[in-house]
C-alpha cells in the first residue's frame, strides 16, 4: 500500500518508513542488524533525539528488536501457522493425537504452568455454558513453550459435573486431550466456534509471555458443542501476535 | 484469569487492576468517566505520576480513552461480528448482496478513498497470484467507514488480464460486487483462505483509521480461488482491532 501524505509526517517517520522499505525490500534479513543512532544521525543529517524515535517506532511494530549494548535487529519471524478448521477435525483428537501436532512439524512444544481447579466461571463465560450463578466450573489453565519460548495462554472451562471424575480433571488428560475424554463421557465435540480479537497485553500477560515492547496479544474464544448444540467448552487463548499466523480454510 | 504474582507489582499496576476490575465488575459501563488523578491520589495516597501512570496502562490496553481537558473515560465498544464463513457464502453475493451486508445490520457503511490502478503486485501478493515478476495486477484499494469511524483499509489484487475490461476495474463494480463480477467471467470464487495476524499500526495506518493510542490492527489476508485451485484475488484488510470480533464457525 502506498504511503499517503509523505511530506506532512514529522522527519523521525520518513526515516523509519525508509528503514521500513529496506526490510521489506531484503535489504536487511531476519537477525541482520540495522544502522544504529550514529549511523542514522550522519545519514540522514538529524539529530540523536529523531534518530531514536526513528528505530522507536520500528520497534513500536514490532519489526525489529532491540538488544541492550549491542544494537537494533530485524526481528526473525518464524510464525506458528495455526489451521483453525484441520487442526480441530475428529480425525486428528480422535486418533489420540495432540491438537498441537497438526501445527508443529518438528518443533518441540511443552506445557507448564499447568492448574486445574474448580471455581466459578466469569461472566461471558458462564452465560456461554449456560452455568447458573455460583455453579463451579472445572478450569484447566496452562501456558504453551515453543523452542523455548512461551506461545500460548490457555484457560478452559467445562460445566464442573460434566467432568467429574474424568481425566479432564487431572493435570495430564491422557491421548487425545480432553476433546477424546469428552467423547467418551458421550459428550463429543461436533462444531466448533472461535470468536477472535486483539488488544494489548495485561501486564501479567506480557509476563507470561516474555513479550517484547509494543507487542499486541490475539484472544482466541473457542467453544466446543455437543449434539443438540450443548457447549461442553469455552477455551480462552491468549496469543503473542509475533509467534502466530492464523488460517481459517473454506469453501464459497 | 487470575492475576499472578500480584505483591511484586509496581503500584500504577496495582491501581491499574483495581480499576479494571471495577470496570468488568460493571461499577463503570461504556462511556463512563473513570476517577481522575486527584481523586486517584487521594484514594491511594499515592503522587500524581503514579496516579497517570496507572490510567495510562487502562489506555494502552485499549480499555479507555482520553478526552483532552475533561478526563479519561470507559471505552464503548459496540464490535463488529464479521462471521468469516458465512458471509462469503455464495448465497450472499450471488444474490446481488454485498458481503458487507451480512455483518452490519441497521449500521450505516460508507466506503471512501477508492482508487483503482494498475500495478506490480508486492513481493509475497505477486506469488500467490502466479503472478511473474514485473506483470500487472488490478489493484482496488479502499477505506470502510461505519457510523462514521472508519474501520478497516482494503487493497484487493487481481490478475489484470482476467478482469481487463470488467466493473472491477471500475470504482463502483455493481451489484454482488468483484465476486459477482468474477463469475461472470467464469472465475467464479469457490474457495478462500484466511490468514490472520496482528500487529501495531503504522503511522499511516493510524491516521486512516483514525485509531487511539495503543490500539493495534488486524491484518486479514483473503485469497479467493476459483475451480482447480486458481487463484483470483488477494485481498488484504487492515482492522481497527477495536472495532471488531472475528468469528468462525465449522464442524469438528
Amino acid at each position: 500500500m502506498a504511503t499517503e501524505g509523505n511530506d506532512r509526517q514529522p522527519k523521525y517517520q520518513r526515516i523509519a518508513d525508509a528503514l521500513r522499505d529496506a526490510i521489506k525490500a531484503g535489504e536487511y534479513g531476519p537477525g541482520d542488524r540495522l544502522p544504529g543512532e550514529n549511523d542514522l544521525m550522519a545519514t540522514f543529517g538529524v539529530a540523536r533525539m529523531t534518530a531514536r524515535q526513528a528505530l522507536g517506532v520500528l520497534q513500536n511494530e514490532g519489526i525489529t528488536e532491540s538488544r541492550k549494548g549491542v544494537g537494533v535487529f530485524v526481528r526473525a519471524f518464524r510464525p506458528l501457522r495455526r489451521r483453525g478448521i484441520q487442526r480441530l477435525s475428529q480425525d486428528q483428537w480422535g486418533a489420540g493425537r495432540s491438537i498441537w501436532s497438526a501445527d508443529i512439524g518438528d518443533r518441540t512444544l511443552a506445557v507448564d504452568q499447568i492448574r486445574v481447579s474448580e471455581e466459578e466461571a466469569p461472566d461471558p463465560i458462564g452465560a456461554v455454558l449456560n452455568a447458573q450463578t455460583g455453579e463451579a466450573t472445572c478450569v484447566r489453565s496452562r501456558r504453551y513453550v515453543l523452542d523455548g519460548k512461551p506461545v500460548m495462554l490457555a484457560t478452559s472451562y467445562f460445566p464442573a459435573d460434566l467432568v467429574a471424575g474424568s481425566a479432564i480433571t487431572q493435570e495430564d488428560t491422557g491421548p487425545g486431550g480432553v476433546y477424546e475424554r469428552l467423547a467418551e463421557l458421550g459428550h463429543k465435540p461436533v462444531h466448533f466456534r472461535e470468536e477472535i480479537r486483539s488488544r494489548m497485553p495485561s501486564y501479567d500477560e506480557a509476563n507470561r509471555l516474555e513479550l517484547a515492547m509494543g507487542t499486541p496479544v490475539i484472544v482466541i474464544c473457542r467453544t466446543a458443542f455437543a449434539d443438540e448444540g450443548r457447549p461442553v467448552e469455552v477455551n480462552e487463548m491468549v496469543l503473542d501476535s509475533a509467534a502466530y499466523v492464523l488460517e481459517y480454510d473454506f469453501d464459497a
